[in-house]
């Protein structure tokens, strides 16, 4: 009897997923600023700016009435904004969708446990590039799934290419493959043609193809296409987060081909019933405030232009192509054998926080650091300056 | 080639769940409304009322700001959020809880999703009882877990009893027991002896205990009573979407056991990063809006007055124990062998929209109707008049 109440409370083994380790570096850098020293964030993968005034003015104004209009909506979203995001792919990619096929999701997170749950079985293999945004292969895990990790290389831009993805599927058969472009944590972006390619690659073999978005909008090198332009098979996620500056809203999408709409409706009905009214206002409003955003984007690509070319100076030359997101992928391997030290001593020794690319990339990370830009020029100015004092310092 | 192609957006067998099915009733009774007609709504499981005042309040402040504070939170939630969480039990329960042991969540759904991926392995068996909230069924299922139904009846004031859940258990073992009282779609509610000796009997055969208390607060018969009075080794599920009326703000949490906080952390941080900020933000001066929710359940209280004297003078006079939450569970076998049917035509006829069993209990609900009472005296007393009238001319 003492044994059966000893594993009441006996975690699963699908909780068995690592942390998110730049969590832990913003806890370690929100300890040096308690101790009263100053620190430029460059961990957060998240905007400094707020939300557009557009969507701000909409929440306000949703919140002024009798409130009552804040209970549920329906399950695949407010109609309206189902309406207005298909509408963005005809003004963004002269694309059109049918706003019937878009569910609203509480962010991207929760687009991908949909996503995977409405096209996967137990055991399906997923394809992903590597190095990822880690919760794709956490996410993977816990839903009972096999993340595939496919190593990216300077002979395709760092893209997965159709080679390798066969080359995995002849392995064992893959079910389906994740792309994204532009990357987390790299930056980096497919070509069109690379992106068509894979995409009718994957399709041609049965290999259903998951789209994530997130970070369109943000492209410096040349304009992202969505996968949308090659094929209306694919599954293809976004959210207000990123492009919008909407992280703490939650609020994203799926735009999904019409055989799984309704599987992904009952689920969504059953696993969240539906998505925050208040934020599904403002991200609706979000739209008007284009002019906005592009002004935040013009800062990021005024950032990125000070990375790019005071990282070098200091002597860290070493980066994968910086396309787009606001994200710089530094080689520090030439410094150290440990990019989780190196990040550590670059916060406390020279108060600038970056993230380890452990996360991102369990085998090749340690060689890794990921520099996020999405905050003010001062910073981007001030880092480089911390960076280039401490290199020469340690180098 | 084709063949790979046309299963490529094949949903999978785990997304193969029931819709909800009051969304139907709601769709039909908006398009009753769209055509001029004049609907009561007894269907939804969602207060009237907007959210308290103050709460609102802190949503309008928070949203004056530069909105810089809108970004991601915590994983585990906003750390006053959680303090005023843990210390609604002591006021409320005179139960000491510790903030580290609450986990904010997207409403209850997101709660259940991250208790059970938390707890279960695929497989594992889990017991309810049946009558339920039919998502709990569905989340095990589409979790790859096995929902165990426990009928329910008079002799135990319809609540699951402890040999009913060893019975269960000798069958092949549980792997956990998921407890709700009040209970939807009953509104009924165990005795605080009942609950202590089934959380007892659970815990001494090594079943882990899951209490939804979603609908705490909302009690006439008797108070409810935590789940964690009996046990720290019960993990407990609430929402402030029912008492503080608010569920399209999708904010509720968890109280668990020490062993289980972390890897729910783990799972958070990739499964939903952190819950919507605006409505965290609300959600802790929601507490301070106590007087004016009195109020609301003071109205839901006449409410019930009016249908437990109301209905049986109509001849609906077999209904389940109303003890608490906001619901009536009607049995209208003496007037139809398909609940579906009866309320569709108590919809079309006489304009009053209620649930059908059948979403809540697979076998036996074709011969139960259920009735929300959560909005308006006025809607109320017509819905009486008018049902009374419609089983006169139909009965």
């Amino acid at each position: 009897m003492t044994s059966d109440r000893a594993r009441l409370c006996l975690p699963s083994a699908r909780s068995d997923v690592p942390a998110f380790m730049v969590m832990d570096v913003m806890s370690a850098a929100a300890r040096l600023e308690q101790a009263g020293r100053h620190v430029v964030h460059m961990e957060v993968g998240q905007p400094e700016a707020p939300a557009p005034s557009t969507a701000l003015a909409a929440a306000r104004a949703a919140l002024s009435g009798s409130g009552a209009a804040l209970g549920y909506t329906e399950s695949l979203g407010i109609p309206s904004l189902r309406e207005r995001i298909a509408r963005h792919y005809a003004e963004t990619y002269g694309e059109a969708v049918d706003p019937s096929s878009v569910l609203v999701t509480t962010g991207s997170s929760a687009a991908f446990v949909l996503a995977f749950l409405a096209l996967l079985e137990p055991g399906d293999r997923v394809a992903l590039s590597v190095p990822a945004y880690p919760p794709y292969r956490h996410i993977l895990t816990a839903l009972g799934c096999v993340p595939v990790l496919i190593r990216t290389g300077p002979e395709a831009r760092y893209a997965m290419t159709p080679e390798a993805l066969l080359a995995a599927h002849r392995e064992a058969p893959l079910k389906a493959v994740l792309i994204a472009s532009p990357a987390n944590p790299t930056g980096t972006m497919m070509t069109p043609d690379a992106l068509a390619a894979l995409i009718a690659t994957a399709e041609d073999a049965g290999i259903a193809v998951i789209s994530d978005e997130i970070y369109h909008g943000l492209d410096y090198a040349f304009p992202a296409t969505t996968a949308l332009t090659t094929s209306r098979k694919t599954v293809v996620i976004n959210s207000f987060s990123k492009y919008f500056c909407m992280t703490g809203w939650r609020v994203g999408w799926i735009v999904a081909p019409d055989a799984l709409v309704r599987p992904m409706e009952r689920l969504h009905q059953n696993l969240a019933i539906s998505v925050p009214t208040l934020s599904q206002v403002a991200a609706e409003a979000a739209f008007d405030g284009r002019a906005e955003m592009e002004a935040v984007k013009a800062g990021y690509a005024r950032n990125r232009e000070i990375l790019t070319t005071g990282l070098p100076a200091c002597g860290l030359d070493r980066f994968l192509p910086v396309d787009g997101a606001f994200y710089l992928y530094a080689d520090v391997s030439a410094f150290t054998p440990d990019s989780h030290a190196f990040a550590r001593a670059l916060l406390e020794e020279a108060g600038v926080a970056a993230t380890p690319g452990l996360d991102f990339d369990p085998d090749e990370g340690h060689r890794w650091v990921r520099f996020s830009y999405a905050r003010s020029q001062a910073d981007m100015i001030e880092a480089v300056a911390r960076i280039g004092r401490w290199l020469k310092g340690t180098g």
